[in-house]
């Protein structure tokens, strides 16, 4: 079972898993997902799509009797900013809707989960770059709490009822079927008004970004060639790249070469935001995996992606 | 207002608050505390005592609009074994109502909280003693798990909407009053049967023990003398002591000196126990506070005052 299937990650995710001669149950609540990301997969068969949402315990518990033998638990708010502004979403469709896949496994005998954790969980404070065993872990976002809170679930239904888990902190995943982050922000900003670009902040957030092709590889990797009880990985690319270098790179892209890039003010995005973060992976490539792309790279392909995707008509 | 303020912890810290001259509300749902603990002073009027569940968000809410300036949440499932049978126990009863608490706080704008958290959000594999900055964090019981969302919704409220906080990561807290644990359960086991006493594990668990009266009086003093935006702090004492040595001590000061002590084996008292737990008292120590008993004395006066609370004759 994957959750959030029929999302950005979990899409990609569920092509790797089908060339591997996998049969996956897609779980999503398509609040963000769409069918049309896994149709290919839908059709053949190698998919299956049950639309429930994780709040739903009911639903949850109902799945997760057909077969699943583990699960790759992607869902989530993907809106970080609405943690700040309704702030029981992360609490439920984060920590409670990851209960709610642990104790439905429990109850169907299903012991081995893996989890999308976030670089966010490490706070502001943190080194950088930021080893799997810095401490302590003190998000400033609502959503890095639900990670933290996931985290915690997990490792204690490892260590009470002999779970196996994956949890992988990501960095900023990017990549084609975007649904949201900042490029995909800034291309509809350009749809909207292809004269100005505005960024909130100053534009000089660093942070680490990594392709999803290679996000999932990753996942696989290192699922494949670990077996502790609890497995923690950070997933990124060697480097960072600067929101002001992320703007021009769409600008020049999308070739409103015109735009003015107009910078809001103030050293982050938002409140919670965490304005620099890069995360250690020697750990990710002790176990013998390598990224494709370092960040501008990354950015570069998504933008042109992207841009395919969304279009700059109305 | 101090959550869990009829409890245990909470009826000592009360205590302590009032001769400093504060007024305190008291929000306890009664369920392990008793308002016999802080009857004198409800009755001078120095707290006031609501009878509300934190898992209910309205309760919550319209206690907080009361004049509150600071919350000590204190309150949580104080049966760890629960959790394991009914996994629910600590989600609602420590992470959503930790939740509900600092809500309610925002909508009021009262942003000073302390919360304690405890020794077991390290999980079994950290080094011994743990000091705060141990990483990664990995509980094994559901009450760590929810200790653990408790502290990270804290950094989150910190980080997005400005509050101030304290995080007390607990020893074993133990002394007169006491509702729980391994003295509590000791004494209640002999009162059924003085001639026998049955441990749960080996009984070389081995962990540090902090008497009530020093918990409390360090949770003054740190939030006195420290002022960042959050505040981790360790709380224990510099010893440990084996339960093994804690079934001696309670036999002998009980006279039930013909109870054999038997064990039921194994290396933890129950799935989700830390088999070994030590924390590293430094940074309370260089805050200028130390315990005035440690492990074996704390418990050997918790022994005795039990003993005349509880009672031996049916």
């Amino acid at each position: 079972m994957v959750t959030g299937g029929a999302g950005f990650i979990g899409s990609h995710l569920i092509d790797r898993l089908v060339a591997e001669g996998d049969t996956v149950l897609v779980f999503d609540n398509l609040s963000s997902g769409q069918t049309s990301f896994i149709e290919h997969h839908l059709n053949s068969g190698a998919a299956e799509h049950i639309q429930g949402d994780l709040r739903n315990f009911e639903d949850v518990l109902s799945a997760m009797g057909q077969g699943v033998d583990r699960v790759i638990h992607l869902a989530a708010n993907p809106d970080i900013r609405l943690g700040t502004r309704v702030t029981d979403t992360d609490l439920q469709q984060g920590t409670v809707s990851t209960y709610n896949v642990l104790e439905a496994m429990r109850r169907h005998d299903v012991k081995k989960i893996a989890f999308a954790s976030s670089s966010v969980v490490y706070g502001e404070d943190a080194p950088l770059p930021t080893p799997e065993n810095h401490g302590p872990c003190l998000p400033i976002s609502l959503y890095g709490a639900s990670k933290q809170a996931g985290e915690g679930l997990i490792s204690s239904w490892v260590g009470t009822f002999g779970f196996q888990a994956w949890i992988f902190r990501f960095a900023n995943i990017i990549g084609a079927r975007g649904t949201h982050g900042v490029i995909f922000d800034f291309i509809h900003k350009l749809k909207k008004d292809s004269t100005r670009l505005e960024v909130l902040g100053n534009g000089l957030q660093e942070k680490s970004y990594m392709e999803v092709g290679d996000c999932v590889d990753a996942i696989v990797h290192v699922m494949k060639t670990t077996d502790d009880s609890l497995n923690l990985y950070n997933l990124g690319s060697h480097d960072t790249a600067s929101v002001r270098r992320i703007a021009e790179i769409v600008v020049e892209v999308t070739g409103c070469n015109d735009a003015r890039i107009e910078y809001t003010g103030g050293d982050r995005g938002w409140a919670g935001d965490v304005p620099r973060a890069r995360l250690a992976i020697d750990k990710m490539l002790e176990s013998g995996f390598d990224v494709s792309m370092n960040s501008e790279d990354a950015i570069r392909h998504t933008a042109e992606v992207l841009l395919k995707e969304i279009g700059l008509e109305e």
